[in-house]
């Protein structure tokens, strides 16, 4: 919205491109609606907005002094995979001061990755995306089992788990409005209504659209489980619905011309991304690692290769 | 042959697209070849023939609909990988109403792959071939072993792999018949001597040169194997043949200028399948997948981006 | 320096060739390097020299008979994948007479993999450096491991690892000068000081800058892991210290403009190899493979390609 863009371009330069680097987790260059996800990644949980915070200004300071494109930097771009890979180093490795290290040292590289996958995707006008915070989040976690020789069963627990699990069964009216709102949350790794509603919030600020196809994710990824029979609590606790919030906004909204075709590709792209993390999860179990956006990632690699194959999207507008 | 192509042209284009979709399994753009492929996969089982047929209609109606080039449509390109996926998921998961679901949805998601590996490797004028079935049938195999909470061993036995496992040893003049033209089979997971001899007749209608090389393929596929100590059963049952089959036609007959420095090339081709074939099985192993085609793929990927940088192939005809 | 290369120069051009091809594991384009180090490999075991010496042929003479560019055969570029591969496979294999029919086929298919290699990252400019050694020995292992129904625990032992292994503890003095030369030395698989000493002798021929980046990578292998408390025998063995050798002579000195900046980059690259190399060890454990080089080749390629998209580098001279 106009009096947002205006609040975004009145900010001094160094605050205005970290808040949009938190923003863009969202694909939303705006510093108003960055300063809503931080904040609501402090209501969250102080450690996550802290994480949070140290991986955006790491992750774009380590641009900046690389050398990488001025403008990309502007938009924050080079932001929003260290604002993930803070809270996601918080969440699965035990807590201790060499952890922020860790996430200082992650978030240097998830930038010199970007840039890396930026000139790798160049020719085909494809975004990088999340990819570099799902690689190195990766790799730090399997290098700090590795040096702490960390005891550890088959497979990390998704985020959260409560420790009974539930058999399947009908879902309750009520819970779907938590559902649905934490699979919103869940995308910055937040087991929390509030915190969804004001994801929410900060993307209907740059886009109701945007909004919409989030929305429309976070329903995909709880009807299509339960009706493939997934496990509930995970469903409830919206773990599979962050990843087809992404792609829906990616495929729906940022990359490809909006139109009525567009959103029933994002659809599509949508169910086949609970499909993809269903798969990814059980590739990934014995070695331990969670799936993180992958799902996301590679589904929307996949659908927006394809659509400049195609006649109706031959020349997508790349972000 | 000239007959097969007149016969081929004069049909209604909708079944001429459908059928050349079946016959580019084995790079064949012929309906009559088609056709009698799947006459052969019918008789090979009812089920594996209507689930390749559905595979087949789904995969190309997708591409349709989602705007890809007609050229490649009408040339049956968008039709192979879903004739794969269909009997191969009906070979690996257990049998049930909602499979055919499966089988409509994963022959989309192949085209789209399709699309999404032709636009990648455009720039260097590589085929995506079966890479799009592959990656497909891994993702749905373990996303609905993830939803089933399917209980299963380390590992999916190969298809129709008997009880009984007997020791090496040497191999009895009649089995050769056998191993060999069930290892042409194996291509469409037929475990059958008939389907193999009417896969060949299929081929040598198009192209002599193109049955011979699948013909050398099927003895390479028996012969290394037995040299390197491999399961005798796996050897009868083709199994470690279907993959030299379509690898040799690939580098000796499809994709490079046809010579005798060709058919050297595809011989060594063929041999380093078996070795692929051999370590791809022992790296999916853990996660209990089968092999599919991928050492297929990826050998033949390797044999043809090299062809490009040598003196002899610098500009190979591409599909 | 100059008689070096006189030296090479005035060599018959087949064993010029050769021994480039030995050097250039080291990035070195010269036959008196290349001789040194393949003297100093005969030092550190017979076997272990004959395997290089078939490796190193068997690869240069396929390139040559498969037509790839004669300009990069005269390089050397077609040698040094085969020179690694052969010592590879005696290290981690037991030893028969076919082991030797394995080292040349595997040697021939580095040669084809480097090609492809070379052609897939031609418009990026970025070299394949030893991609096609640990792809290529990769699937030698789990394959021969296949055939043999070879019985084996969860993960290889790393090469040379004592049986008794000691805890962590402060590292004596007189234990840093093995360390850090082992480090060196077991790029070629060689637990050796003195071989380590005679390739730190080689390179610095060709350059000092070379030297000292690769005894600064061999010092970043040792210090890092003491801090993050891994393994001590393993420190000791050099075998954290190889990776980060090897990442910074290419980032600090071959493939990126020489200065300070470089050199800081150089130092940053070898600090994140060591944490690559700690994941991948863990990522790979369930499969039984050794990491080989590809921390290196995974940390170069994405420090490569960042700098190819920043100010300071963005015409990197490419080997």
């Amino acid at each position: 919205m106009d009096w947002s863009l205006k609040i975004d371009e009145a900010l001094p330069r160094p605050l205005r491109t970290i808040l949009r680097g938190v923003g863009q987790v969202f694909f939303c260059c705006n510093a108003v609606t960055g300063f809503i996800f931080l904040v609501a990644l402090y209501i969250g949980g102080l450690t996550a907005g802290a994480a949070a915070t140290v991986g955006v200004i790491s992750s774009t300071v380590a641009a900046y002094l690389l050398g990488f494109s001025e403008d990309d930097i502007d938009a924050g771009l080079y932001g929003f995979n260290g604002t993930l890979v803070g809270p996601c180093l918080f969440l699965f490795l035990e807590h201790s001061p060499q952890l922020w290290l860790y996430v200082v040292l992650a978030s240097i590289l998830s930038s010199i990755v970007l840039a890396a996958f930026m000139r790798i995707l160049a020719p085909y006008k494809i975004p990088a995306s999340t990819s570099p915070f799902v690689l190195t989040s990766w790799m730090f976690l399997v290098a700090v089992y590795a040096f702490d020789s960390f005891s550890r069963g088959p497979v990390l627990p998704p985020p959260g788990l409560p420790s009974a699990v539930t058999g399947a069964g009908p879902v309750p009216a009520d819970m779907w409005f938590t559902a649905l709102t934490k699979g919103v949350a869940e995308v910055m790794f937040a087991d929390s209504v509030i915190v969804g509603i004001l994801f929410l919030t900060g993307i209907a600020i740059v886009s109701l659209r945007g909004a919409l196809m989030a929305a429309c994710g976070a329903i995909v990824g709880v009807v299509i489980p339960i009706l493939l029979g997934a496990n509930q609590n995970l469903i409830e606790m919206g773990l599979y619905a962050f990843n087809p919030v992404l792609t829906m906004m990616a495929v729906g909204w940022v990359f490809l011309k909006p139109s009525g075709r567009s959103a029933a590709l994002a659809l599509l792209a949508g169910i086949l991304t609970v499909v993809c993390q269903a798969g990814l999860a059980n590739f990934l179990a014995p070695i331990g690692l969670p799936t993180l956006t992958f799902p996301f990632v590679l589904t929307m690699w996949m659908f927006l290769f394809a659509a400049s194959m195609s006649k109706y999207w031959s020349d997508p507008s790349v972000k």
